[in-house]
């Protein structure tokens, strides 16, 4: 599998029209999904046109690109900076001409079984220009809706014969369609605004264009909106298996997901954590910004107090120079702050939502260190990584995961913390009570949804 | 007086060279402080070279540029971006040629008699390229630099003959001289890191680089660093009067200003908020950022629990595209999102670090309420602001400052909180007890340290 | 037919390295073929990359890029601006994956056909993500390629089930093909550099990049080279019918094309049109830069000097800002200046390529007047357009020729001229007298060498 | 002297606005004068704007920048450039506010006094922040203004006081001043377009705009427009000595200067190098596009027929990426094309406007050979260079300058020419025949018609 991806979708019919606009903001509630490219493409009176490049959601856009898209229908993808090769050529949505006109595709998820299903199509001599897993859904549309009277049967028969994760919205020249995957592993909601229709891939992006969030699309169900009537074309097929992760980190806290929210998830993952991992201490400290949230769950839980004891600096950005080999160490102190005055003679327990590789914690239990702090216990309000993703996650490799290569004990070694705990499996299955769904915690586990 | 403005500045002297990128790393630090322009000056072997335009630091300087200027001294500047023309042209630092070479400024502050200045040097022939204060100092050193055997002395009799508000670092090809106006209005301190010397305008920057804060400059002091030796060529003149608005907002909360924790002055505003202006609620809730330490605060004073009400979205940049007319209201949801599950049914104690104009407390509160909120009761970390500064900080005109207009009643009913609540001037006294300065509260009292 | 453009292409095999650079310099050359966008894909130890945008060579490529690019093989492309949407998805080399790896395609030509030949590639299931005709090509490659044991053989077999115009350069990871359509509508020819081997639309390129012209591809041609061997995989299957309007405006005056010398047949033309449309006049000025060989050659067989009476503005470039409609007659004045000492109280014989809409030439006839010409004899070294052209050149509509609405006596009265003579379709013929092709002159007949 | 630098001029006064859309337009035709930076200042009901940068004019203006200076007044300028630094900075028109308001300056000129006299401003307290001498005569007018009643009288003054070159434009609130140096070394003329009034370094830009031409400025005259009405303040002090380089190089064919045509000019160097370096020969060849005129009067006098030998690239731009050291004499192959059918077998004329270090002569040659030339014999319609130019022209040092370094001969030699010829200083008097002034050659010389 070549290219993982963590990205947000949105998608929006409004007969008032200015759908680039709405795509716009929605997009920008998402840009913690991606940041790495981002586009829109819109419906004007049926004709497709679009806009997509490498950057951020507010460097790709401005006013007059968004008043020439304008459009009745939009949809947006932003997309997640994987390291490497950043190439503008796939950036989405997806644009094409097929046998029945034009087609936008925006995609979050991955195709675990992708070069098989390139080589089968490519067999059928198909052509690539892009290396992502939309290019393939789109053939797989393409060909079913030869045999389909319609462009949402075309894309379910299409899908019915692919295997992953996909939250997915489609647009042709008269139609919105939003779907998930069977097994449920990208959220993906529905919402909406006067007679406007909108899907997002949380809900925190209906809330920022004034959308009243509907429901929560169910797994394997698909919805199609077509001049303002939305339609179930396919009921859910399962109870789901939601990634866990986004949970814990991808998705933004004032989102609800499986109808909980994921700051209170995080939160109730601080308190678990405090409750397994007590330590007498003088203060809570979390990790800004994804930290925080479980760092409160934790004093809360605890009774040892919350503090700020670490402040983030706001603008580091895609174009930031890090320093040279010599000054690597330094990296983390332009974009960490310690609160001498939080920290200075006491004992800390310091609350992250995971550890990938180790080194950030060891530098910032360093920081902390230098801050004055007399204990540093480093607390993970996620368990430890030990496989990868194949579901839209970019996880690193196990030679690049701390915790295939050491211990617990040789971890909190590693990092130079006093104590060192992570959320236990158990505890996280906890952390979302009443959810309506299953979940994925394959990435923790080893174990997947579905069969490899 | 036309221009306020409110900046920060770095300066470094380094014989291990590298010093535009020492400089670099120190605006980041100082980014809070200025998000309009920003510019790196640095002598290499005697020669200036400089960069500077409008932009983020990270957006105005690349890799090539830092490896150009280089230099064994910089100084670096980072500039607010006020409202209307923001112009390349006022861009610091400020070079120059003299009667004696070439020199570089950096200024944080503002002459209230600028205009006065500026005609009496223009009845001696002078002309102006820029609208800042800075190329009126400029012309003062150069005029006194004809009778001074240093340019530290003439800095020292220029500075002699203004009145205002001057956090200010000066680089000729061989000497770094910093000083603060003898009021001491604006910050600076001074680190070491190995043969190094730094000014910055806060700790916070000082931090960032790995350099040791060693202490801060009086008011009225002045230090010139020679080949690395530091001498103090006068000495501080007054106790001073820091502006305390530095405390509530300006300042970043790692920072450490006349000896006192930003972060912790905050919280004990909240705290003595809490005694002043206690309430029933449920929840407590800061408007990030600077409304969360204020807030954390409140809660650790009142009982009440502090929660996370308000997520920000932290991609909003310089380049947002504001919703239009019929949509301004809607800005503050893309800015801003609601943690329902936090406020909802719930009394919320709302804390502010200042109102303003009070449109975004309204549309803070009618977002709460529209989280499900029963009751919010606005609390402000700062006084109302009843008067304009002249040293430095961009308040606005009396005309658009709420607390002129209506009541305390009237402003509460404007922003249709439940309650609302000013921190006292009395008690605004008591947020850095053990300052080792005084303080300008002029924008609470219209009472200023420097008669106008 | 949708589209129409007029291209350049540049291929280089060179064991020695930098090809992308060679490339670059090679598009260089043939940037008057297309001004709209270009690109250049590079095979580095069978790594396919690329680079292409919307802009001049000079504009999309620095340094960097070239030297990321590298390579022992490269293509390059130049994109002709044509009106409307210029869309950076239809910049080239169009790069893909397909069953056997990946590929690149540099193409200049046009299909007539595309349309059907779209639809029958939509109804086998492919998807389309430009609008070029490159796209298609590409298809029918992969399609072959599953029953063809080689690229080149896939190549051939593709092309032989299409119609229409094409000098196309492909490369894969190994081999470097090159090839013309049957009908041999578009140059491209073949160079030699110590051990490299190269292709390009026109031979100024390979002088431009130090190589020895070797030859011209035949029609229907196909050439590859693997490992520095050059191989004939199909030989020349026509004479071919060359576009004449290469020879009367496209191609670069410093080429040679079907070995004959473009400088040449645009002086001979001139040398036909003084013997076709005799006048008595005092001097002969050409329009540059296309119309300058036309009238030299006028001037030399009228007798009637040569004189420069008008100069062109050299930097008038994509972004230069057309004045407003009340102004729009003055975009000529900027474009062009007329020199009154040439042309004051003069009789001047105008000499231009051709006549398409009429309206610069009015405003050109116009410009001698107010210098002060007593007359002006506009002559054409074209005959008048009557059709469009399928194969690769943009003519307008036949309602926007000026030639389809009026006789010729219209157009003198159309453009203001004293007298008006185009070139006999018989005199064009002789231009290039001892071609070693035939010519298509469809837009001056309607008659085309492929039935359509 | 540290910097020479040759430039272009425009102002204009037009009640009916949209003056920075004129500007705009009149520098486009000026761009041969300076492409390294342009600005245009415009006032708008008395409100001074601007707009500068390095670049193109095409590159720094769009259509929203000329709609937001507009006005009724603007001043432009392009500035050539210099190898080296291209400072910001440095871009023109000079914006400053001074005793009396605001002033615009568009300079062309030099200062040969420069140093001198900046150091007797520094010993006043004057600070520098460019490195251009208009910042000097900004100086001097401020300090004149305050002991003059208007900004023409002040102008008047202040340049009574300086030696050099400069043709000047000064825009205040109400006026539009325009001045050559009393020696006339730059050229300037005035025109109009029905109530508006233009100031332009050459008669082309009025041509450009429509503008009609009126007359050319004397040497040291000062014109002053005030509320469309034209003031003469100060009238022609002398017959002048413009320079002679412009009637060779500088200005453009279609301008007149000095009542004389620059075209005319130059074929009249070329007829009379024609008689003064005869040889017997098959085709004279110009290079483009400076050396065209001469060589169309070299034919002309010899009766070798004019050919067309070269084609330039009109695409190389700034960002042209040079060749590297081992390909360095390539780059003149990518910049020219030689046609073979013309030069082949033949003794060739070739014609340049001048020879400065005989490196591009000696490649030509080189090219010309290549392609089949027998005999290049060189002819150059400027005599040879041989000292510095202290009054706006870039002219090498010495140790570049080849005829410095070698004889006539010598020169030859180095070129790889067969022969070589440098029009005669008698001859260059004689190229503009009834020239209302005289002329400087100095560069030629080593005489200049003002004491240094």
């Amino acid at each position: 599998m070549a290219i993982h991806e963590e990205c947000g979708v949105f998608g929006v019919y409004d007969p008032a029209g200015d759908c680039a606009r709405t795509a716009y903001y929605g997009l920008y509630a998402l840009q913690h999904r991606g940041q790495e490219a981002c586009g829109i493409a819109a419906i004007n009176d049926r004709e497709l046109s679009f806009h997509k490049d490498v950057g951020l959601v507010g460097e790709v856009f401005h006013e007059g690109i968004l008043d020439e898209l304008n459009g009745t229908m939009a949809v947006g993808h932003v997309r997640y900076s994987t390291t490497g090769g950043v190439r503008r050529e796939n950036a989405q949505p997806l644009t094409l001409n097929y046998v029945k006109g034009t087609l936008a595709l925006a995609h979050n998820g991955n195709l675990p079984h992708a070069d098989e299903l390139r080589t089968r199509f490519e067999y059928q001599g198909a052509i690539f220009q892009t290396t992502s897993d939309s290019e393939l859904i789109a053939y797989a549309i393409a060909q079913a809706r030869l045999r389909c009277p319609s462009v949402e049967e075309a894309l379910q028969k299409a899908l019915s014969g692919l295997r992953g994760a996909w939250s997915l919205i489609v647009m042709s020249p008269r139609k919105l369609v939003a779907t998930r995957d069977p097994w449920g592993f990208r959220p993906l909601c529905m919402g909406r605004r006067g007679e406007a229709v909108m899907f997002a891939s949380e809900s925190c992006a209906l809330d920022a264009v004034g959308a009243r969030f509907e429901r929560e699309l169910g797994p394997g169900e698909i919805v199609a909106v077509e001049d303002g009537q939305v339609r179930v074309v396919q009921k859910p097929v399962s109870r789901g298996n939601l990634c866990i992760f986004e949970y814990i980190y991808f998705a933004r806290s004032d989102s609800i997901i499986c109808g909980q929210s994921i700051h209170e998830a995080r939160r109730r993952a601080g308190r678990f954590l405090a409750r397994e991992y007590p330590v007498e201490a003088d203060v809570t400290v979390g990790v800004p910004d994804s930290g925080l949230d479980a760092a409160l769950g934790y004093a809360e839980a605890s009774g040892i107090p919350y503090g700020v004891g670490l402040v983030k600096n706001r603008y580091i950005g895609r174009t930031f120079i890090t320093p040279g080999q010599d000054h690597r160490e330094q990296a983390v102190r332009i974009k960490l702050g310690a609160l001498r005055s939080c920290v200075e003679g006491k004992r800390v327990v310091l609350v992250d939502d995971s550890i990938v590789r180790g080194t950030t914690s060891r530098q910032i239990v360093s920081l902390l260190r230098e801050a004055g702090a007399k204990e540093v216990h480093l607390r993970s309000s996620a368990p430890p990584f030990i496989a990868p993703c194949y579901f839209g996650t970019d996880i690193p490799n196990k030679d690049e995961l701390i915790a295939c290569r050491y211990s617990v004990e040789g971890i909190r070694a590693q990092t130079g913390a006093d104590s060192l705990g992570f959320l236990s499996l158990d505890a996280l299955k906890h952390i979302i009570p009443d959810a309506a769904c299953g979940f994925c915690d394959g990435c923790f586990t080893g174990k997947y949804p579905l069969a490899l």
